[in-house]
């Protein structure tokens, strides 16, 4: 059997079923946004502080198109997409170290910007880039970084533990990423300014929730969380097989621009599918008692700014997946998004 | 510029310039074979415990043939080229993070194979592989591993410490996996069974030398230490351009098969170039001052079985670096070995 007919999430179950139990400081392993670590070691005690370990790669070709990308927003992205796991994971991160996949014949200058992009997202959020690696790579280019956060032991918060009654929180908005990618892919498409612009450079340069997951963290009301890089259909997806729960949204509560939506139905017939199976918009998805979830929604943006939209409810597993059509018709919601490695929704 | 003009080492100082000064919880950044880190972070106090993080790829068609390697050696190598770089500091290797990027028609049994080999090595090394991430590559694969590793406070040895008069020590043997290398890339060429089997398999499947490394960690007794991965001309040189130091060696004690001086006689027309300017053998290179090199290289064959060779001395940094010959004559000693982008010695 060929890679592509597994799929992404089919090869990392067989990878999880091929590795041998976790062994002592191993808290979270495989299946979850970060590793979750005991920061003592195997000598140490119980340290109050606990670290995340995770890591996220650009690679030529399936993730950028080298010449259409400035460099110093690959190099923000690069790091960009991996400080969203730590904060989905109520984290702050720390250090950063690049393993770089290099074609022999690139220009220096190029490796010059993608490091200004790594230092200005890293300064911004507190990381320090510590080590790393260059390789030469004749076919393409990669940039995979691996990231190391901390968190307080207790503040963690998986995707594992949704509870039915549960309320769906998102932080900003959703779709755009998607829409500039299909903008970039088609120039024939068009979408009125500014609203195109702002949708390809999200897709550039994503904003991770960095703070806003500290806070989420810190509150301890949310029970489940992760970073919406697949679609918010494909990552509920997944905090509803990790908690074994389901979920029900509401269409129009969805925070989408309205231009998202027509451009989501002029592409695909449907005016959800940017917002639910689009990838790479890196906000957060999470879950949080009914009692505790509008204070945590408002605490969130009198602190940072960022709106945070109450989506839907996290129903018992004997309940299907659904999405509430504005009309009140009620349509299943898939549980997948995006697959790297089957190109397509699943 | 090209970055191939630049080469690996100008290629690193460049990126070292272009990052800020390290912040709180770096003890040890880029330029060393692991960044050394507070391991509680900024958060907690000073813990007996520091540690290690490193990260080295392996790319289809610059470091493997995919064709020509079995998976589960491939898997093995890509964590044992790391278990070595956490070695040389003295450290004990703890946790991995696994990093695929995979064309997407590639057989599910090859990945089967890789992590197997991937579970052989860390279960023979005690390190858990806790997660990762699988990426589409369309033009080659690509295995990039993440280490964490850990080390007793004040017992990490860096490249930084070699003192004139300190004992240059080597573990193992040399210049077989150069010798694998050109055996595997020239059918014409023959050498002598068993050695010309022994070389192939030391190319696959380097023997990472992680006890001794601990051990000469905690014996306190070693300045400074590297793996050997580019030769040990160019990783001596590494040793002596953080200490400010030279270095002579001598020939007639340089632990080289017979078999390999005449293949590389036959090669390169000098028999010392593959133990010298082959890359690949991840042994042991470190100094000691000379009252103690001798007892510490007893004490690793006791505990561990593997040779201790003594093979020169470090020289304050106004004598030049040479070889001495057999004869007594003397050569000067390039300080650099193997440039993955010069793709020659410099």
């Amino acid at each position: 059997m060929k890679i592509d007919q597994l799929g992404e999430f089919g090869l990392i179950d067989r990878i999880r079923a091929a590795l041998p139990a976790h062994g002592p400081g191993v808290l979270t392993g495989i299946g979850d946004d970060v590793a979750v670590l005991e920061a003592g070691g195997r000598t140490g005690g119980e340290a109050d502080t606990v670290w995340l370990a995770t890591c996220d790669v650009l690679v030529e070709g399936s993730h950028f198109i080298r010449s259409r990308i400035p460099p110093g927003k690959l190099g923000r992205k690069a790091l960009a997409v991996n400080l969203s796991d730590v904060a989905s994971a109520g984290g702050t991160p720390r250090f950063a170290l690049v393993s770089l996949g290099l074609p022999p014949d690139l220009d220096v200058e190029f490796i010059d910007g993608l490091y200004e992009g790594l230092r200005e997202e890293g300064t911004r959020h507190g990381v320090d880039v510590v080590g790393g690696n260059v390789s030469r790579s004749r076919l393409g280019m990669f940039i995979d970084v691996f990231l190391l956060g901390e968190a307080s032991r207790g503040r963690v918060v998986l995707r594992s533990g949704a509870r039915p009654g549960d309320r769906v929180l998102l932080t900003g908005r959703v779709g755009d990423a998607a829409a500039g990618v299909a903008l970039l892919l088609d120039p024939a498409l068009r979408a009125p300014e500014p609203y195109a612009s702002e949708a390809v450079e999200r897709q550039f340069a994503p904003s991770p929730r960095v703070r806003e997951g500290a806070l989420i963290g810190r509150s301890k009301a949310a029970t489940a969380m992760i970073d919406v890089s697949d679609g918010i259909s494909g990552d509920l997806g997944h905090i509803c097989e990790r908690s074994g729960v389901n979920a029900c949204l509401r269409a129009d509560c969805l925070p989408v621009a309205l231009e998202n939506r027509a451009l989501s139905r002029q592409v695909h017939g449907d005016e959800w599918h940017f917002a639910l199976r689009g990838g790479e918009d890196y906000e957060l998805l999470f879950t949080a008692p009914p009692a505790r979830a509008a204070e945590l929604a408002r605490a969130i943006t009198a602190e940072t700014g960022t709106p945070v939209a109450d989506i839907g409810e996290i129903l018992p597993p004997d309940r299907p997946s659904e999405l509430v059509l504005a009309g009140g018709e009620r349509v299943p919601l898939g549980g997948a998004g995006w697959d790297h490695f089957k190109r397509e929704r699943r």
